[in-house]
């Protein structure tokens, strides 16, 4: 039996949302868990922040994103900054509408203002460059009080650390590797030490683990629905299909057996043959001649 | 006779707008002459780039200011960007309200998309950095053409290259020079050859020397309407009065005499004494009190 499932970088929305948009558009139901984005490894950080102040920044809901990990004392960095009048001296000239108003409405234990924050999390794309490196500065340098005495730096989380991704436009677009160079130049020339950070994500071999458990759970849970013996059997190949050489097949690589990695030249790379420095197991010009080989290897070996 | 100058860094609008406001909020009449702008001395630029596509940055009006120094084929980032779809992957989260539709109606000599930029004007700090950082590295790279293949860089020029200023919120928050890091970190690490630009503003000196000439210019002409004949002095005193010692008092110590420095503790520095690194002439607690020490020290000397 061959499962499908799917890693997908941009993040932003709850695995809930992004699974049933999967399911709508394959025609094919894909449940929650077999969704693992950028941002999944950060619920194994629940623990820890339970409780805790935490911002998280980002596109799309990234408060509703960590609300749904089980962090329960979390504000978006639209709320965080809204709570501090004049922190961003370019607001009069951007006049935003506000993407996620109900992210406001959650109900916070503690006053923001007077609170430190605990942790910082980078969920998704961060959009507004100039007010979010902003407040993070603030909000690393003072130990998590803006505007208040130099302090230790709070945890910084990171998604992905991807410093472009294909997207619409014919050459690259600058991803949240690229967001966290600014940040990290800026910070070490106004600050005396420099910025601590942690990125999940791709070419991190962790990534592959992570996948790699989340999928024997899922099989397990059907396997027992099916029948209640037996022991699963850890797989003999796992599939990677990816367009970035240097994060999708370097970690295939790096996280070795049983991952195959296939890259498509159907966004970052498109060069002839294979890539020179991260070479993939197969070469292909789309993601439907992956499947096509996968489809004829598994059901021929 | 005393006559008093502003230095404004700020910016964005065109010293005729500035010399209107300034003459209502002080009751005295302004000429444009007497404001000096941190972009102001792009105007000598003017016979380079007289006819080329250049691109202006920055809030408030860049567009509309460097079509006031002569340049006869500008647009801003904003109506630049307008012009290639899907150039900013984070479009679709911004709701910008723009601030300057008229630089739109300034008519354009050529189609943006198929003329190579020439130039790059950060005239005012940029708003939307994940935008401009994005379409500035798109330029850089292609010789002045997103998209396509890489080129030589074309010229780069920031009005200053302040790191922090004090506003209203009680930290300092990030001006130009911090936009110029981000944009330099990630350029440099997209690209094999070194970002290269030219940064205009305090603390460089030709930033003072720009304003005694001009500071000559206005006498004379102000000379010559009382008396026809006889020979400009040059100044005996010139007064800097900033609250920014590395940017200010530094500039002023640089450009040595005429020039007299007088910090106050109204800004970036909130010191007892005088300053360690930047020392200055004098330090006073407020504007006023610097303004009343110029007044006792030119009438009874």
């Amino acid at each position: 039996m061959i499962y499908c499932f799917s890693i997908v970088i941009g993040g932003g929305v709850p695995e809930s949302e992004r699974a049933k948009e999967l399911s709508k558009q394959l025609g094919v139901d894909i449940l929650p868990l077999q969704v693992i984005q950028g941002h999944t490894p950060f619920r194994e950080l629940v623990k820890r922040y339970e409780d805790d102040l935490i911002v998280a920044v980002g596109k799309g809901a990234p408060g509703r994103v960590m609300t749904e990990y089980g962090f329960k004392n979390v504000l978006s960095i639209d709320d965080y900054a809204s709570c501090f009048p004049n922190i961003d001296p370019l607001a009069q000239y951007k006049k935003w509408t506000k993407m996620q108003p109900t992210d406001r409405e959650m109900a916070l234990r503690t006053d923001p203002c007077s609170q430190r924050v605990q942790a910082v999390f980078i969920v998704s794309d961060p959009v507004d460059w100039s007010r979010d490196i902003q407040v993070l500065c603030d909000i690393l340098r003072t130990g998590g009080l803006p505007g208040r005495e130099i302090a230790h730096q709070p945890p910084l989380f990171f998604a992905n650390d991807d410093i472009a991704y294909q997207a619409l436009f014919p050459a690259e677009r600058l991803g949240m590797g690229a967001f966290r160079i600014a940040l990290e130049s800026i910070f070490n020339r106004i600050h005396t030490n420099n910025m601590e950070y942690t990125s999940y994500g791709k070419p991190n071999p962790f990534v592959f683990k992570n996948a790699e458990n989340v999928l024997l759970q899922v099989l397990q849970s059907a396997y027992n629905n099916i029948q209640s013996s037996g022991e699963m059997q850890p797989f003999k190949r796992l599939y990677m299909i990816g367009d970035n050489p240097s994060v999708d097949i370097n970690g295939a690589k790096q996280a070795g057996h049983p991952w195959f990695s296939i890259l498509t030249r159907t966004g970052v790379f498109k060069g002839i043959g294979n890539h020179a420095d991260y070479p993939a197991d197969l070469v292909v010009n789309s993601v439907e001649e992956a499947v096509d080989y996968i489809l004829r290897k598994e059901h021929t070996s």
